[in-house]
């Protein structure tokens, strides 16, 4: 599952900004895979890039159209179906992180065969994959972790890796989840990977690298998170990371989605997630924390950064809106 | 899904008795569920049960077929394709636990469309699951945990279930693996359920009870096996059990699979588990120790049981070989 840029970003009649959080991702990570985005009357979201038709797209060499918006339900709206087979018509794949399948759907599916283009349900764990195995790997391995889900822990996981290529270390940020995949092009869908698997498939992600190489592993959920906390297990066994980096976002007041489950503090976090972390690699570390300030007043930021680093006794930055240069010194520390 | 009894266990040419572990499941704790045995030439296993063909398997009400072995890579034999076929003919469903799918072989599927009967995989998980919530749920709920994989978890269950159904308190045996399906008729095979789902699934299979009800809860793997621990986890969080009964067997030098991986230690066992499901039951507690002994010689048990209550200060006892009374009156203990 290999996406081929460059591509056109679909944001179908997205009712915000928010519901087009993919598309932003690329944009904000990967400009120079996109060359323009697809709107239909009504969309409430721009990502900033030029409207354009798919006839454009094609003239233009787009070899992808990626549906980069996310709806409740993770349905494929029947209105969307003439386009996207309009799409494989003028000769795109289509990509999709949506839970519904393109596959499943009988005209998409007839036209990408008659068309001989590809349909990527990036959602759609590969078969065949195998069963983790926690046998140490050479190279460096790095992987957030969060108190909670949708912390920041793929735009932290980005900032690492822009960092380490600034420097010219040779660095890969590994995707686990649907907008880093778009990202990455390739990755592991972690979440629709059946249970048994989980490790494994991380393993298989991040495999044995040369010395001086780091994987950039993206975390996904919470070991204190009551629904998705097994993904996160398997996640913090099967990366094997010597590094882990903790993001937070600190006006969470419960866990995502569950007003009854309070936060972990960020201390009991840390610990929590070294322990577990040993049982692959005894040697893990945790570097520093990522804390997404995007709902902080600009006054109040280096207070709360302040505050995290005398609780922890490391670096606390927001990789986004600074740069990840404290969290890369601290990951090449010795 | 629901399994539909009797049944016959089909144990095809099974190479030894160990090929025929959920036959023997299935013989050991629910013998009212099984009529007979169907062997093939050369089958070196035999769970007891009289021989029976598929036609006086029919004639005596027989229901379901159950491929009641395993074998290295789970798939199914052609060899057995006419046999399988012949069941359906002869009125049967029939139900594997393979990784392999029966729907998936066009003769079988077509024969089940033929004769209509239905042909359960087990080891395909439900769609639409939910995910979890840890929000508190009414009546009690036991786990069995363990030091490692395959070291008595569900015989544990079944044990306390059994001595509490002797003594009328209402209890259910809830499975979470394929011969524990077979054995209950229904359940979650949680080792394929999509990872997102593992907490959802378990919470959906264990729902509010009656208050004096037990929900017995199958567990799998450890929290300390690298391929497996994010099941482990995510059935803890799911499970919301106020009582946890640790499974051990005292004969395995490293985590089952992996020669490098050395066992955890019982005391760190159980406090990991503890605070991993304090999560989502705060009032958890650790009542015993179900022990393996059936690689013990007899002469050593009760001094291996000994050491492990004198480290814990719970009770130790081979429920399978002794019954689970004491267990049970720990369970019940305020």
């Amino acid at each position: 599952m290999k996406l081929i840029s460059p591509y056109l970003l679909f944001l179908g009649n997205a009712p915000d900004q928010l519901a087009a959080k993919s598309a932003q991702g690329i944009v904000d990570w990967r400009p120079e895979l996109a060359r323009g985005q697809l709107r239909l009357p009504g969309c409430a979201a721009d990502v900033g890039l030029p409207d354009m038709s798919l006839r454009d797209a094609s003239a233009q060499g787009v070899k992808t159209l990626i549906i980069g918006i996310a709806n409740a339900g993770g349905f494929l709206p029947e209105a969307w179906t003439g386009i996207l087979v309009s799409a494989l018509e003028a000769g795109l794949d289509v990509a999709s992180g949506l839970h519904a399948r393109l596959e499943d759907v009988p005209e998409i599916r007839a036209a990408a065969a008659h068309y001989n283009r590809r349909l990527i349900d990036i959602r759609t764990a590969a078969q065949n994959l195998p069963v983790g195995t926690g046998q140490p790997r050479t190279g460096h391995r790095m992987l957030t972790v969060g108190t909670d889900c949708s912390v920041g822990k793929m735009y932290a996981t980005l900032a690492v890796e822009a960092e380490m290529k600034r420097r010219g270390i040779p660095a890969l940020f590994c995707a686990t989840g649907q907008t880093g995949i778009f990202i990455a092009g390739s990755g592991v869908p972690v979440d629709a990977v059946a249970a048994d698997f989980i490790s494994g498939a991380i393993e298989q992600l991040t495999p044995d690298n040369p010395n001086g190489h780091w994987d950039l592993v993206e975390g996904q959920g919470s070991l204190f998170h009551p629904s998705f906390a097994g993904v996160s297990l398997g996640l913090l066994h099967g990366a094997q990371a010597e590094a882990l980096i903790l993001c937070h976002e600190p006006t969470r007041t419960h866990m995502r989605g569950l007003p009854q489950q309070p936060l972990p503090s960020l201390s009991i976090c840390v610990e929590a997630n070294l322990e577990a972390a040993r049982l692959t690699c005894p040697h893990v570390r945790c570097v520093g924390v990522a804390v997404n300030t995007s709902h902080i007043a600009q006054d109040k930021v280096q207070v709360i950064l302040d505050q995290i680093e005398d609780e922890l006794a490391i670096p606390a930055v927001d990789p986004f809106a600074s740069g990840a240069g404290r969290l890369v010194d601290a990951l090449l520390a010795p």
